[in-house]
């Protein structure tokens, strides 16, 4: 944490940061809660954190004696600041701001209420683990007003799990811990973004008909329905944790692929499991499925690997050698609506040829606008402070700026 | 076996005989063999046989000393007599005719070649599992010519893994069996299909696509990659047959349903934890398990239940008092393609109003044309002599008849 405040700064400066966090997609699926009040995993999990330029949460906070309560704005609409999740945040970094002034800090007065702005670069409807990058963000940001240093990955786990994991930029394991009182219940970093440069990320999004069931009610109706579930947690996860590590420390693309596409089809079985099941891989989905499995068998290698969160977008992870082509096959069997040109968003792609030879492998029939587009990313680093002011989104009167 | 052959019978009249059996569906899934060679399952199953009005195989066997080789008709195409699982079934059936001709009746000359001709009086391409019908005729039919008595469950069973449960009517569970030889993996009726005259059965066809992977590879993959299925072998599915068994004893429908459908959804669940994962549901299936989580939802109780095998279509359990409705319900949500005149076909079905407020309740987006007709029929009696000579697929040139 850069940051460290003198008491000059403090009394004179306004309190206000923006920070931004990222998203990040679980290759060791989170799904089920031992703890609900403290957001406390059955099974530790694994993500890598996707880059901010393509996927981010921007957020504002302010403090002010001026403030009459607490108040927060998501995507430009004011939200109800007594979400237990949220509150759960708030107090637990006013608790660690106070300890911080029983520790001889004098500047800050805990008794002004905040306001908070908060904005996605990218649409909720593309079925993005939102909450993940939002309570990251939220976390990192209060705790640069209230000038709180350490571990924060334990706080932000109390607003959404998974938001733990996008405290940390590259590899992050969630330690599901012991501890009773979620102690040790944090997000560590595995590898850094720097460490495997050549690989990419592809988000397939697909045009979803409907909402699918919320992960919080899905994954508690899974931990008291699915004997399955129960069975994975205690007795498969703890050693595809061990592999994925060693998979990843290794840079062994096939080992991270087979493990990555194995766990998610697990998770996704554990969600068939519940009772009523749950369904979140649809028709789309399933041939994004098979078009991998079908590519990886005509090429006698792992090229390719999906994972699918609580939802029907697939997440690909690929080395960059292979994405013009990969990404050819994606078009090909899931023709676009539009001609191609705002089909693929983020990083570019090169273009490549697509051989009759590899389609006919494939030799799947095209699911016209199955997919609606795709964002062409990479791993990226946690979250970030935002020097700038004019990007903050609260005015200087600590409500939105008009162009949020 | 109510025939047994006298010595002037079996000297003067022809060798010939024609048999019919039914189809069988599992509500407690077989899944996975510990013995490739002598089909022995990785756990027991339980299943009900559907009432052969509706569904049913018909084979004639005939052995002449005329006959050059043994041949096959399987719907009225030749098909290699040489498949292994055939050769089976027609070696066991031959050892067991030797045994009892050591143990005195001369009538037999085991030399002789058969001839053997099966249809089904249902279309293939309907999914529905014939090979278990198929191999359930195939061992009653031989063992009338041949005169052999006594356990055939375990002869059918070596010819396709469920269709040992087809050679006894009303509720039948395979029991796995402990023994490297097989000899203790047997069918046994649970409760004859008298049982529980108000159980009414509805298969809802789905218009499928294209043909999923085949049970046998599938089931084969899945024991090597799918460490749920060893887990639902070894530690779920035991304590659910006694629950099953008790449910059925009971007619408790509730308890009945909800294991079915429990344990069909955690069969799809090692298909998708298998590597490559294994799909059987479709979209049309995943709104069949929809709506009738909604339909028992809105009547506060479990009134309809599901069961899928290796295919999209549904096999619904339900009491013949809340049929009419049910299949208004279908009707409404897969709008057919004909007039409904063909929709249902078997057990007629009273017609019955649907109301605004369950269809609100359900308030799916209809599917035109997903389901593509419905069998109704009921649990019915284990396989049967066809004593008519008239209805003997073969002529006495031991060639099928012409209509066949």
């Amino acid at each position: 944490f850069p940051y460290t405040a003198t008491y000059e700064e403090s009394m004179d400066k306004p309190k206000i940061a923006t920070c931004t966090a990222p998203v990040n997609i679980a290759v060791i699926k989170y799904w089920g809660k031992r703890d609900e009040e403290l957001i406390l995993p059955i099974n530790s999990s694994l993500s890598v954190t996707l880059h901010q330029d393509q996927l981010k949460t921007t957020t504002t906070v302010a403090t002010s004696r001026s403030f009459q309560e607490d108040r927060i704005w998501l995507n430009g609409k004011e939200e109800d600041i007594t979400h237990p999740r949220l509150q759960s945040c708030l107090r637990e970094i006013r608790r660690l701001a106070r300890k911080r002034r029983n520790d001889g800090d004098p500047s800050l007065d805990l008794s002004h209420k905040v306001h908070i702005c908060s904005v996605n670069n990218f649409p909720t409807a593309a079925g993005l683990a939102s909450s993940a990058a939002g309570f990251a963000c939220l976390v990192y940001t209060l705790a640069r007003v209230f000038a709180v240093e350490g571990e924060l990955s334990g706080i932000a786990r109390q607003g959404s799990g998974s938001a733990c994991r996008s405290m940390y930029g590259g590899f992050v394991q969630w330690i599901m811990g012991q501890k009773d009182d979620g102690k040790d219940s944090i997000a560590q970093q595995v590898e850094p973004e720097t460490h495997w440069p050549e690989l990419r990320i592809l988000v397939l999004v697909a045009s979803a008909e409907r909402k699918p069931v919320g992960s919080t009610s899905g994954m508690q109706t899974s931990v008291q329905t699915s004997c399955l579930l129960k069975h994975r947690a205690e007795s498969v996860v703890p050693g595809r944790m061990v592999e994925m590590i060693e998979a990843l420390r290794r840079k062994d693309f096939a080992a991270f692929a087979e493990l990555t596409m194995k766990d998610s089809n697990q998770f996704h079985a554990t969600c068939l499991d519940t009772y009523p099941p749950i369904f979140y891989l649809n028709s789309v989905s399933q041939q994004v499925i098979n078009l991998v499995h079908r590519y990886n068998r005509h090429y006698g290698e792992t090229r390719v690997t999906y994972t699918f969160d609580a939802g029907p977008n697939a997440v690909i992870f690929i080395l960059q050698q292979h994405v013009p082509e990969f990404v050819r096959v994606v078009q090909h069997f899931f023709p676009p609506e539009t001609n191609g040109g705002q089909f693929i968003k983020g990083l570019p792609v090169k273009s490549a040829s697509l051989s009759e030879e590899l389609k006919r492998a494939i030799g799947l029939e095209p699911m016209p606008k199955g997919i609606s587009y795709v964002i062409s990313t990479k791993a990226g680093p946690g979250p970030r402070i935002v020097e700038d002011p004019a990007q903050h989104l609260l005015g200087s009167d600590g409500l939105p700026k008009e162009t949020v």
